[in-house]
């Protein structure tokens, strides 16, 4: 490339790269808000958090252009062109992980209809907590390209299975023993899906940049709380 | 381009459709097969989905590594650039789809634990069907470029949702009168819901070869259960 085109190819990398960080922070705040939405029975912030996921949506398709426009405009070689493919599929998967922050934030309604808290919420929190956090470090991670805080945001995928596994027996043992509650303890199992879910797409995240720093795969792991609940 | 350029690019894009074709039939064929597993409990058949989803991931990376190429060989413009960028997105969300399946696949030996059927299954496997169907047609419609088959499977989304709510509705219910079941019903309501959600995703493809055929958006619609409970 000239050095002007290669100039103002940076640039772009850069807006690329501030966008993504952009959306990472959106989203990690739209778990945060989600979650206090759901222990505050904030019907309001529940409802800004599935308003705000519009922007989420918007800056995906405003990344899509950049790239479509950097590729025509700097013909991009070899690490160069993979690097801004790469831009495309963390964008999608941010993406995901705001549609899953808007899940839990529309189940809020869903889930204090009888003026009671359903007691195994308590779990939960926590659960967002961490998940939220693995969200924060993959994007560092990413603009960092550190294959250590990768590692190990891959790792702390497992606390979250753990903890999803411990809401799922929680859940069903209370439902059993209430089973009043069955419909918001229901949408309760749903919401920890969706931040199980989160976990593991941070996890799918750190796995592309752990490569991408690295040039190497990390093991092929069996993911998922299905797996250990066939145990 | 020069001729034997175009003509290599013509070869690619073929490549890369017929890719998306195979991908999109095992996807189909995976929720087909899903499905029957649950209904006969056949933990084999369900097993073979769940291995079977690799050659799906495989295809996607493929078509990943095959964009790079087209991109960085023809160095494509505009419309064509658009075209091979759009194939990632549409393996992305296949990708997902054969996920859903395998999901689905997964919780076959977690459904029927005590060698007796939950009752409430039997809509799950029409609904199963809907949304194969909306599958098979977003890409019959991605590889004609038709924009009426891809309005159908818009329209058709509603049906998927309808009967989402019905088994949600009618889960709850039968876990109320049948405390026992309620682990078994907490699983089929997330395979009904990993139905709903390749609901949504056939839609989302369909969006977009809608767009790609007419350059119109089509109107913004609430999809998803969630809002419809609210009222």
């Amino acid at each position: 490339m000239a050095e002007h085109t290669i100039k103002a190819f940076d640039e772009e990398i850069d807006r690329l790269r501030g966008l993504i960080a952009e959306m990472g922070g959106r989203a990690e705040a739209a778990i945060e808000n989600a979650m206090l939405a759901l222990q505050r029975h904030d019907k309001v912030l529940a409802a800004e958090v599935v308003a705000d996921d519009r922007r989420i949506d918007a800056i995906e398709a405003e990344v899509e252009k950049l790239v479509v426009e950097v590729i025509a405009l700097r013909a991009p070689m070899a690490n160069d062109l993979r690097d801004v493919i790469a831009a495309l599929k963390i964008v999608s998967v941010v993406e995901r992980i705001g549609d899953y922050a808007k899940n839990i934030a529309k189940r809020v309604p869903l889930v204090a209809t009888n003026s009671r808290t359903v007691e195994p919420i308590s779990l939960l929190p926590s659960m967002g907590q961490v998940a939220g956090e693995m969200v924060h470090d993959v994007l560092n991670a990413y603009a960092a390209r550190d294959a250590d805080l990768a590692l190990a945001v891959v790792e702390r995928d497992t606390v979250v299975d753990d903890f999803y596994n411990s809401v799922f027996r929680t859940l069903v043992t209370y439902m059993v023993e209430n089973p009043k509650t069955i419909s918001e303890c229901a949408h309760l199992l749903f919401i920890a899906k969706n931040i199980e879910r989160i976990g593991d797409h941070s996890t799918n995240v750190a796995e592309m940049v752990y490569y991408a720093a690295t040039g190497k795969t990390l093991p092929e792991r069996e993911r998922g709380p299905d797996i250990q609940m066939e145990d």
